[in-house]
């Protein structure tokens, strides 16, 4: 591959002259179905990189399975007339002209990275749909007013890197991280074909895209549970994360009475039941969890001195956020009091809520609507590409139902008739937003 | 050294021609005391060994330190007029003949080991006075009517594995565990000079040890509390451990309901809670630790769907230790109903209350009362050679206050008056029991 600047691809474009004109008159578009076969098909092909033998795959972004899944999705892109490259980030962005040269691109995609031990649903149901769209709109001879441009966005599962280095949020410190590939994203970076040194260029402003939407499984059980099609995404939760860590005092467990007790487990117990009390106490759809616990030294016979373990909040409102954690901040110091602990709160990751464009959200409902599909607002509580783009463009999602709500796991399913609506849904509302977006 | 079997050392015995006559009256006997000084010197100079940089030592079984400190305790055991072998176990025991050959041997001592980042007193100060012992009867020319026998028992730390190839309690399997020193049991009792080939040979029988008291620090601080002089323990408690596990749903921490989460963090906290509360809810000195927790998959933003933790139960009274854990198991499973997640025991390791005997403890009380030191009788929360030992003979143990109650860390301390006192007790003791016991 040629590597070009996210940039210098948008700003780009072909002479008018040579644009596809549209050959479908407005009835004719509103027939206009995905191949759902092709689409799950495709899943299944991409299913082979990164295989585990007990089912899902281990796709972390930087692996050999990353890379070779990358270099088939590209061929992909070109049988969809798209023309893929590879940006300083690694993100791979296939574009296809428009007939206005003038307007911004219409970005649409996901990712195709998973997590260890992942599924076969989370990032690629949007990015092998996208390509269809695409495909469709290709060999219906549509053609768009804006550029289209179907993004596939390098490690989402580490964390939105290559989305966020589209809309500037990426850090250097960032880049030295070490991901789960065992290489350091810097190093991940190089070995998909980007160049860190020219990271700068690949920044966008607000503004530079006209427009985007991203199609993902809902990695809930909100959909299936209640036999609805389609969700139109709210918006992407706020999340923040702390390291707590509760200090007592260290003893014998056969010598120590249990009145004498610093016991920071005892503490860190009582802190996890009332984290779990708290975020239930509000109405809402807020939640609260506790994922990682370890005790020092965590032997059998030693009461804990210390406790390390994770508290992370999310919603759709970051000021409920706040309120809550004041909450909890406030019953830990309490809790302490109770057996002379103490805990300390250290934050270690903020991600602002981003709330969905209203315009994408009633052209995505629309959409379903068009197609006799049911559908639903609801929030996205999983972190997506969709966040950091919202930085730049209006921003719709469109979720897809995800059976019994697993995610992040060889159990990851969605079935096939709703992948298929999914991706009609999302050809329609690219469609839509072509013709409403300036 | 010369290896010699602890059979053997002990059904041998000087002829009694050469044996050491009493030179003391009754009166010079009662105003014998141990040189207080020698004491603390000693133990000085033993916490040079495996000295850590700051404070306190890591002598582990089976490391170097552990190793030339006993070449150093084997030359003041000489000194002491003791002589030192090393039996195939790897126990050292320093002999002195008795005036009758036809009785078994007075046995007392300790142990020298240290957990990793240990103190210089929990063993220490228990061996120091038993040479101590030694050294006063020997200086003042007082012959004993049993042979005596000053026991350094291996690797106590590890789990009593000197004192339990003695008891005959010693498995093969456990031959083959790592110590904390890196080596398997087995290398080290190679590396301190024993032969596992021959630990048959090392076991002895009920009756083969006439009596047994071992002087120990506290590693409690009820004594320090309440400023007595003597802890005259009652037994060691019983332990039960147990490995639990708590299985739920490993899910996505930002997709998943509050309401719809199988939480195994929440469900194992909420056990926490409950072991501390059932232990507490019963009269008595019992004590119940969570010491080990894992959650897994363990990542900030996954709810955990497996938890592993481990449940420690003491009691001078087995069955207590039963109802308690019944009790307990009972409320875990309906803890579990709450969320739908389920519980797990698996008893990994069980260790027999053993109580002293009424005889030694009132000799232990009497020896106290002579000196004008204040007693009390109290159980041993923490596990000793004793326990092992108790097996074969009347066993009984003199407590020395620890200032704080601190065990197992380098800030362990215990007040050389209280050590002199402790180690004339030990000495009284011996004297008494050397009359009472056949």
């Amino acid at each position: 591959m040629n590597r070009r600047d996210f940039n210098s691809i948008m700003i780009g474009g072909l002479a008018a002259s040579v644009l596809p004109r549209p050959r479908l008159s407005s009835q004719s578009q509103s027939d206009l179905r995905v191949n759902g076969d092709r689409i799950n098909a495709h899943l299944a092909a991409l299913s082979e990189f990164g295989k585990n033998p007990q089912g899902g795959v281990s796709r972390v972004a930087y692996s050999d399975a990353d890379r070779s899944a990358r270099a088939r999705v590209m061929e992909w892109m070109r049988a969809a007339k798209l023309e893929p490259t590879i940006d300083y980030a690694g993100n791979i962005v296939g574009r296809r002209a428009g007939q206005n040269a003038s307007l911004k691109p219409l970005v649409f995609g996901s990712h195709i990275d998973s997590v260890p031990s992942g599924g076969n649903y989370d990032g690629d149901v949007g990015t092998m749909s996208a390509i269809e769209v695409a495909q469709t709109l290709a060999e219906h001879g549509v053609a768009t007013r804006h550029p289209i441009e179907v993004a596939i966005w390098q490690n989402e599962e580490g964390g939105l890197f290559g989305s966020r280095a589209v809309s500037g949020q990426l850090t250097a410190a960032e880049l030295k991280t070490v991901s789960s590939s065992g290489k350091t994203v810097e190093e991940g970076i190089a070995f998909i074909g980007g160049d860190v040194a020219k990271l700068g260029q690949v920044k966008r402003r607000k503004g530079d895209i006209a427009g985007y939407i991203e199609l993902h499984i809902e990695q809930g059980g909100k959909l299936a549970a209640n036999k609805i099609d389609i969700g139109v995404v709210e918006g992407i939760v706020g999340i923040k994360r702390w390291d707590v860590t509760v200090t007592g005092f260290a003893n014998h467990a056969g010598t120590t009475p249990m009145n004498e007790r610093h016991d920071a487990l005892l503490a860190a117990s009582r802190f996890v039941e009332m984290v779990n009390r708290v975020v239930r106490s509000i109405p809402g759809g807020q939640v609260g969890t506790v994922g990682h616990i370890e005790a020092f030294p965590g032997a059998p016979n030693v009461i804990p001195g210390k406790v390390t373990c994770t508290l992370e909040l999310r919603d759709l409102n970051d000021t409920k956020i706040d309120m809550m954690f004041a909450r909890i901040a406030k019953e830990a110091k309490a809790i302490g009091g109770e057996n002379g602990t103490q805990f300390a709160f250290s934050l270690i990751h903020v991600s602002e809520a981003a709330p969905s464009n209203p315009r994408m959200r009633a052209i995505i409902s629309d959409a379903a609507k068009s197609l006799g599909l049911s559908s639903r607002d609801m929030p996205s509580g999983a972190g997506h590409d969709a966040q950091a783009i919202a930085q730049l463009a209006p921003m719709g999602m469109i979720f897809v139902p995800s059976i019994g709500g697993i995610s992040h796991s060889p159990k990851e399913f969605s079935r096939p008739a709703d992948i298929t609506n999914g991706a009609n849904v999302l050809l329609k509302a690219v469609i839509a937003a072509d013709q409403a977006l300036t």
